[in-house]
């Protein structure tokens, strides 16, 4: 399978930690690519017409995207060979709490990456600070939830935790507390941040870590 | 169950075709919300984090989101009690065909809805051509993709479809082509076109009609 990717994009992580938590990671050759909201990868482009990050390419030459469509695919082979260990329980409220968790850190993610934009890709005479206001409102508002219901999924190795170490490690990648203080989340989130100190120690999140920003 | 709506909100209409389709819209009550990326809803807040529509209730009181989940979850309840008529299948190549063409529907929307916050929401002086024109470039590029595999998908009721036509009828909806001309989907499209004007006149979507813009 070829997997279009960048080292710094997080849906792309979400995709790679996935595959190595459920040891698929070898069957992954990765294709570099240059998404870009305004000079876009006309390459990438070509495979996928959004010209997002990730795309993948199976062996049979299906393009899947975006990364919650690759991440389940991913699973889906994992089936195969695993009797436990999946990243997304089949059915029930078990399945629903892990994509609801999911959706949180996309959302979380979405924001973050919106801010970047705002803040890093756009001419600085077009910012708008009640723009970035608003989606850094998400990122606390999404991470005081999360806090909120730790107990509930503090526990578990799947695509919801997976998809939050995802985010919280772009919140640190891309906004430093000393440069963002609005965005120093582990003040108000201790179980979350306690969580995190050790998630981010798994083999699959060293192995997916971003270059120094 | 309780859905958290505005009647312009593609992502609900989603949601609101799936249920008509699959025969539960009548156990959905809708509470309007006004989701804003800058004025954030703060009883939407409250529910669900990222302030985001569409947002359900569960009758058990579980919080669901985003639209993909929403709809998965409406399609696993129709599981009960339809033999056929599931809009997504449950697994194998069907389904994920069924999945990317809804993250590529979802793809043009967030594109065309990102469009509108930048030429309706921010300030004036702020906004970017650039950024406008990369937007509006993912829109073509999808619809011209979807163009090209139209043999593939046009003949099915599914999510995939449900989701298209939910992509589609926003463009119509936000960007008449007499004022955006760039947008003027039909011309280079025309079995997704013809497609288009027979998919929109099924009840479930003549019943979720926005309002006129």
């Amino acid at each position: 399978m070829k997997l279009f990717y960048s080292p710094t994009s997080p849906y792309v992580r979400k995709c790679l930690v996935c595959a190595h938590e459920i040891g698929l990671i070898e069957r992954l050759s990765l294709a570099p690519a240059t998404p870009h909201p305004v000079q876009r990868d006309r390459a990438l482009v070509a495979i996928n017409p959004l010209g997002k990050l990730p795309t993948l390419v199976t062996d049979e030459g299906t393009v899947l995207y975006d990364s919650r469509v690759i991440c389940e695919y991913l699973d889906s082979l994992a089936a195969d060979s695993l009797t436990e260990g999946r990243l997304i329980p089949a059915a029930g409220t078990a399945r629903w709490a892990v994509l609801v968790n999911q959706s949180l850190a996309d959302g979380i993610l979405d924001a973050a990456v919106l801010t970047r934009y705002e803040t890093a890709v756009r001419p600085e005479a077009l910012r708008w600070d009640a723009w970035v206001a608003g989606q850094l409102d998400k990122v606390s508002c999404g991470i005081a939830d999360l806090e909120r219901r730790a107990d509930d999924w503090s526990g578990r190795v799947d695509l919801g935790t997976v998809s939050i170490a995802c985010a919280l490690s772009y919140v640190d990648f891309r906004y430093p507390s000393r440069d963002w203080p609005a965005l120093d989340w582990r003040r108000g989130a201790p179980k979350t941040s306690a969580w995190f100190a050790r998630f981010k120690e798994r083999p699959s999140m060293r192995a997916t870590e971003p270059p120094a920003a």
